[in-house]
């Protein structure tokens, strides 16, 4: 089950340097590009006449042509040419559905589409502002998008997953600091975590070029469905808040299908905004504590259908934004259930407390 | 659901010069193998005792040897041996299918047996005539006989299919010259095409030895339920119809399973016959084709079976002999399943007027 | 379905020099190790928070740690600690296995543990004996268990399957000495047979060192449901019985799943103790020899899952003890469903007589 009524990550931007974007979403293959006036495009990937993905073709011009029998179909879905003929069966089209580009990526929209307001897409404009620098990638993940949202929701994991990168070993730093949990908005969970005066992980003494002992603060926040932001902030103890360096990594996930997701991730901090190698050290350090979060959920996913049971079997003190999460959830897809207009209007997910002390 | 009591293809001929052959055929594993006599023999590959396959025993003289316990069966099906015992259990027999070497190939007949006539096996005698010179070779493809018999009666998709082989990349040539399709003896569709004065696709250009406009003609032909001849003609402009270069390609489909077939064919000149590199150019050349038209099949068989959806969604003018071919055979099945001894002789598949003005 | 009050062997005893052996036993998933006292510990696999197994995380001193949250389970299954929080849910435990160390195996008890006695252990003392030397080895085998207990019961299979090892290629030395079968305390089936004057096939040739005519016999026992031994004894015509190299071939089975079996063996000889060249060629050849087996194995588990049928289709004479054991197998599992505290005390395997003339 999936919320349909909500604008959803498709690409980033810069994949339409391709013809085109061929991808499942909520389990529905779309074929997607940007048409020579600037705009996107998206569309139903299957030719109505025999089934063919649109992306075993090419795409002329403006125009998706199937590779089969050559028919031909406009960015609106209408088939504008079948090869032998000039009349067009009326019922030759493609099912569009609403995109834009917004903030470096593209929003799709699966739902209906008359109620596809622009307006609903959520604030991500640090990924393509002047004032911080990203480094991004993708993952492809065999698990259901909620058990990536638990993950997200739920930092204590960091001291056996990751180990060697983000987490730092020291099971008490992490563990023993228990978030403050909030929820806003009936679609935002909020996990608040401050870890004063502890040894740099890994991953931040290189950052800080600093070895000293650290503040840390964390925030990991979910927007319903499948949005995900932790803010990362930390100082040496001798130095004040508003010196931090902050960094915003947006987890932005979307269905693949009810066992899998798109994991589209960017890291975005506000210092060293000009070291392009720092850009991309980080990119490769997020890259593998994701490829270290991959194993564990995939592991996760195949563990529930293998024993058809639910997650968490026993919930302890951890789980709690990640339930408080999962029941905003359920109680957005029983709304969209019982009214198929229904839509929310996301709030800004991060106050501007966030940034200084 | 398969047309049982018809002649099926189970292999060419010169395919036993190994000690036996293993197909499944119809859903049914097969043994076959030329005995000592020169006769052909055909039995379920299955050992009735531990299930085994006979394929994976050996064969010793004209009886199988099972591989675990050394049981062995006659061409008829006979157990003749029993290690550690004399008598015979009666129940120990494997059962045999009709099968009759002609024309170069191996037909069998899966359904009742006393209906097998030989009489009805059509006439493919181009295959071993002395005035035609074959290229032949086999398919494997993961996609059920119907989607094939689509394909070869709709030639059409040449352009887009086989730019680079037989279409020739011009879509007016082939798309808009509209073939006359015709229905005879509720058993056989045709689908007639002619195109004067064409520039030719590369592989005509290559045996014609000719760069100048071309006659070219096709004749696409399906015998209910799984036979298919293309007839091609060929000749220069400045030339008549009674010197074209012909070929008779036989497209002899046999259903491996529901979502798989056996695709034997043969491409049959009547020009160079004694040059046996060009016999060579033309099976490589058409091995690449029908490795172009595998890709398309099978990726269109996946998607029937992903989407529960059947083909044509929409039908448009080149569906026209598919779906004259598909009622065809709908209406066989039915017949056959109405009056289990049902049986059709086939006409003639090429009629004289094919091979001149 | 299984018998669940018996014990299996889970693994060898040398293979706990690891930190755990994970394993799937009877359908469920195992983790074991031998904890700083030198005792085993067996628990379920699983992880109770997030279904993570077990062995996914690392073993810290007698406890295992969950690789997700950290959390820890002691060898009794209990949870002894939650990072993040200091009192335990009380239903975060993981249930344990009895366990028992003997004859170098480990066995396990997967039924009602209340009745798991050591007593009902079956002899095997020879694997550990210093009048004994064995060469030992594991082979997995995709296939029912019940499938390899036929395959060890009925040796005629040899002649066709192992002619290149333990088979002689004459098939009247083997299959033409019917085995004297019988049935004892309703849990045990020998089949024995006599050859004498035999060509020794390569393997007793070389172990013996002889190449002229040879006395052998074999005795094929299985202990329901799952434990096999072969008897095997040899001598050249012109010794007495008495000065016989005796091997006893132990095949411990376990079941992993329905389709599936873990197959423990170790071929014990009582001649030429001290030579570990030898004890290294026997394993190896018979490492081969059940590579032979497992090919039948799977192909013949295979067809009865793609034809839906049982073995044997038609019994023949060699199927005598298959079909006794097999009657023994179904009359234990019902004694066992219908009285859940049913056991068998196992009796002992081979009889003296076994040594000797």
């Amino acid at each position: 089950m999936f919320v349909k009524n909500v604008w959803y990550i498709a690409a980033f931007d810069n994949e339409f340097e391709q013809p085109f974007v061929a991808r499942r979403l909520l389990d529905v293959p779309v074929i997607m590009f940007r048409t020579s006036d600037g705009v996107l495009a998206a569309l139903d990937d299957l030719c109505p006449h025999r089934l063919m993905p649109l992306s075993s073709g090419k795409r002329i011009d403006d125009e998706l042509q199937c590779g089969y029998h050559g028919m031909r179909f406009s960015a609106e879905g209408h088939c504008t040419c079948v090869p032998g003929q000039t009349n067009i069966p009326s019922a030759a089209t493609v099912k569009t559905y609403p995109i834009i580009s917004r903030h470096g990526f593209a929003w799709i929209w699966m739902g209906d589409p008359t109620l596809a307001d622009a307006d609903l897409i959520p604030d991500m404009h640090w990924h393509d502002s002047p004032d911080w620098a990203p480094s991004s990638g993708y993952h492809h993940i065999n698990a259901n998008f909620t058990l990536l949202n638990d993950n997200l929701l739920d930092l204590s994991h960091e001291t056996y997953v990751h180990h060697r990168t983000i987490g730092n070993g020291e099971e008490l730093s992490i563990a023993h600091y228990p978030p403050e949990v909030t929820t806003e908005a009936n679609c935002i969970v909020r996990a608040h975590r401050e870890m004063p005066r502890i040894v740099p992980p890994p991953f931040f003494s290189m950052t800080l070029r600093h070895e000293g002992l650290i503040n840390r603060w964390q925030v990991a926040i979910n927007l319903v469905p499948s949005l995900n932001i932790t803010v990362v902030g930390v100082h040496p103890v001798e130095q004040d808040r508003a010196s931090a360096y902050i960094g915003h990594v947006l987890h932005l996930l979307t269905p693949e299908s009810e066992t899998s997701t798109h994991y589209f991730w960017s890291f975005i901090r506000n210092y060293r905004l000009d070291e392009s190698d720092l850009t991309e050290i980080i990119r490769k350090g997020i890259a593998s504590t994701f490829d270290e979060d991959k194993i564990i959920l995939e592991r996760q996913q195949k563990q529930m259908e293998v024993l058809g049971r639910q997650v968490p079997g026993v919930a302890i003190r951890v789980d709690e934004a990640p339930i408080r999460a999962r029941r905003l959830l359920e109680q957005r897809l029983k709304d969209e259930q019982e009214n198929p207009s229904y839509v929310v209007a996301p709030p800004a997910l991060i106050p501007e407390y966030s940034y200084a002390q």
